[in-house]
C-alpha cells in the first residue's frame, strides 16, 4: 500500500513496547487485562506486519466500541466441550481473540487426537485480521482454515442491495523450508479498512470494488462509505464463498449473520457482533508421510513457474524488517496513542 | 449454456435408463459392476442436472483412459480408519467416487459422534462434477466441504507457466425451505470440460479466461487446449484458494499434485492422478440451535436484496425438468451410447 507518511515526523517503537502501549490502552479503556494482553499482541503484530489497516489504525474503532457499551471488554468466554472434534465457545458479547486464546488448548489436544477438529466461536466482535489466528497453529505444524462474518457492505452477486459482511477466510499450513503459508482473503473485491484508508488518503480506488448509494459503481471510497457498499471478489464465485462464510460463521456457531445484529442504540458502536469458525487438521494423520515436506514441495514448484511471492511472504518480510528496526509510525500517531494510554 | 442443438435430431430418455446405459458401458470396459453402478449414476445425474461438461461427454475421456490401462477399473478402495474424526481411502489407482461410496459410512458415523470428520483419499482419479460427492451429505442434514486438485493447467497469480489443476471447491448445507444450498466452482477462471465444449462448437470464451502456448491472453479455446493455459478466477485471490486446494486434496491426502503424475507412457489418458479431502460437519453440534432453519433465513433475505437464484438451483429445475420430461440428448450421441454398451 502506498503511504503518505512523506513530510510526516516518524518515530520508531519496538514491538514489545507497541504491544505494551496498547496493552495500557485496552485496560484503561475498559477490557480486563487478559482481553487486553490477547488484543494488544494482535493489533501490535498486525501493525509489525504492515497489515495497517488492522494495526493501530484500529484502535479508535476498539475504544469506541468499548466507551458505547457494544462490546464487553471484560467477558470471559465460556468453552464448552461437545464432541471429540467439536468446541464451542460462548464469547460472552465479548471479542472472539480471547474466546480462540481460551479455547486453543481443547481445539488443539483434540485436533492431534481425532485428527481434525473445530472451534465454533459465538456471541463475539472480530475487529482484527484473521492470519493472526491461524498462524500459530501451522507454527505447530497443524493446518487452520478460518472464516468470520462482518457487518453488512457486500451486494451478493447479482443482487441490488448488501446483505454479506467483507467476511474473510485465511488458511495457514506449515512448510519444512520457511514460515508457514498462511493467507487471508477477505471474500469482498476489496477489505473494508483498505477502503477507510483510501478514504483518509483521498485516493481513488481501483474499477470494480464497489457501488455508490445509488448502487452504481464508483471509485471513491468515499462514496462507498457514505451509504455505498462493496462488490465481492469474483464475481459469482467470491459472493458464493462470502455466503459459505456466513453459513458457517454464523448459522453454524449459532453467531449473528452480517444483517442482524442491530447497534443503533449504541452510537460509536463499529465491532461487528458476528461468530467465527476455525477448522484445524492434523496433517499427519494424513498419509503418515511429512506434510510439511509435501508442501515445501508445492513451494519450490511455485517459485519454478515464476511465482516469486508465496502468500505471507510480504507479511514476513515486513515483520522482519520491523524486528530488526523497530515498528515505524507517525509522530503524531505516536503521541495519540501515548495520550490514550495514560488517560 | 447455449447449445449447438439446433437441427439435430433428439431423442429423450429416463434417468433410470440413461443410467443403467452408461452401468452398461462401465462394465463392458472393463469395470467391476460396483464401480460402473457409482460412475454411471454421477455421469447420468450430471446429465440430468445440465452439468453437460461433467455429463456423457465425459465418457469418452473415461474409456480412452480404461483402455490405455491408466486407471484401474477394478480397484477395491482400502478404507483406514485412523482417528475419532478421520478416514482415509487408498483407491487403489481407482476412480474417487467409489472410495467415497466404500469411506461414506464411517466418515457420516464419525461426523455425527465427533461433530466434523475428514475424509482423505489418495492414489484415486477424479473425472466428474464435485458436487455430486457433497450433496448427498446436505440431504443428511450435514454440512460438507470437499476439494479435490486436477492435472496442470492453471497458471499461478504472477506465474509464467501453468502448474495447478482447475482444482474445485464444493459446499453443500441443509436448509429448512428447500433443497440444499450446493456449489461447485472451478478455481480457475472456467472449467476444462467448458473449454473442451467451446473448442467442440467453434465458440469464442470470454476475456480473462486463458493464456495460449506463448503465455498470451486469448478468448480461443482451442489455443488454450492447444499448449495454452487457464487463469485462476478473482486474480490472486483465486489463484490462493486453487494453492490451498493442491496442500488439502494432494499434501494432506497423500496423493498427487496436479504436476507430479505422468500419463505419457498411457497414450489416451485423461484422468487426474491425485487425491481428494472431504471435509463433514454435523451442524447440530454447533449451537444446538436449528442449522437448517438458520440457512432458509440467510437464503429468504439473499432473496430480499434481489439475489433471484440460489447457487444450485439451475441444477435442480434442470433436474425437475428431465425427471419429468426425460433427459434430452442427441440421437447420434445416444447411438454412440448404445453402440458402446454393447461392444
Amino acid at each position: 500500500m502506498s503511504s503518505p507518511l512523506d513530510n510526516v515526523e516518524l518515530q520508531t517503537i519496538s514491538f514489545s513496547d507497541l504491544t505494551t502501549l496498547l496493552r495500557q490502552i485496552f485496560v484503561r479503556h475498559g477490557t480486563s487485562l487478559g482481553v487486553a494482553e490477547v488484543l494488544a499482541k494482535n493489533c501490535a503484530s498486525a501493525q509489525r506486519d504492515g497489515s495497517h489497516s488492522h494495526g493501530v489504525f484500529r484502535i479508535k474503532g476498539y475504544l469506541s466500541s468499548l466507551a458505547a457499551g457494544w462490546v464487553d471488554g471484560q467477558a470471559i468466554p465460556k468453552v464448552e466441550d461437545v464432541g471429540a472434534a467439536f468446541v464451542r465457545v460462548d464469547a460472552g458479547g465479548g471479542f472472539a481473540q480471547p474466546a480462540l486464546e481460551a479455547a486453543k488448548p481443547l481445539l488443539i489436544e483434540k485436533a492431534k487426537s481425532a485428527g481434525v477438529a473445530i472451534l465454533a466461536i459465538r456471541n463475539s466482535h472480530h475487529f482484527a485480521a484473521l492470519w493472526p489466528d491461524v498462524e500459530p497453529f501451522a507454527e505447530q505444524g497443524l493446518v487452520a482454515l478460518s472464516v468470520v462474518n462482518s457487518m453488512t457492505c457486500v451486494v451478493p452477486h447479482d443482487a441490488h442491495k448488501p446483505l454479506f459482511g467483507t467476511n474473510p477466510i485465511a488458511f495457514a499450513a506449515p512448510r519444512a523450508g520457511g514460515k508457514p503459508i498462511v493467507f487471508d482473503m477477505a471474500t469482498s473485491a476489496i477489505a473494508h479498512g483498505d477502503v477507510q484508508i483510501a478514504a483518509r488518503e483521498g485516493r481513488m480506488l481501483p474499477a470494480g470494488m464497489g457501488v455508490d448509494r445509488a448502487g452504481q459503481p464508483t471509485c471513491d471510497p468515499r462514496a462507498i462509505l457514505d451509504g455505498g457498499a462493496l462488490l465481492p471478489f469474483g464475481g459469482y464465485k467470491g459472493s458464493a464463498l462470502s455466503m459459505m462464510v456466513e453459513l458457517l460463521a454464523a448459522a453454524l456457531t449459532g453467531g449473528n449473520f452480517s444483517f442482524e445484529f442491530d447497534w443503533s442504540k449504541h452510537p460509536g458502536a463499529q465491532t461487528p457482533w458476528t461468530g467465527q469458525l476455525i477448522i484445524v487438521i492434523d496433517p499427519d494423520k494424513g498419509r503418515g508421510q511429512d506434510f510439511a515436506v509435501r508442501s515445501e514441495e508445492l513451494v519450490r514448484q511455485m517459485h519454478g513457474v515464476g511465482q516469486e511471492r508465496m502468500p505471507g511472504d510480504r507479511r514476513y518480510a515486513q515483520r522482519a524488517k520491523s524486528l530488526a528496526d523497530g515498528i515505524v509510525l507517525p509522530q503524531d500517531e505516536l503521541d495519540r496513542l501515548k495520550q490514550l494510554a495514560s488517560v
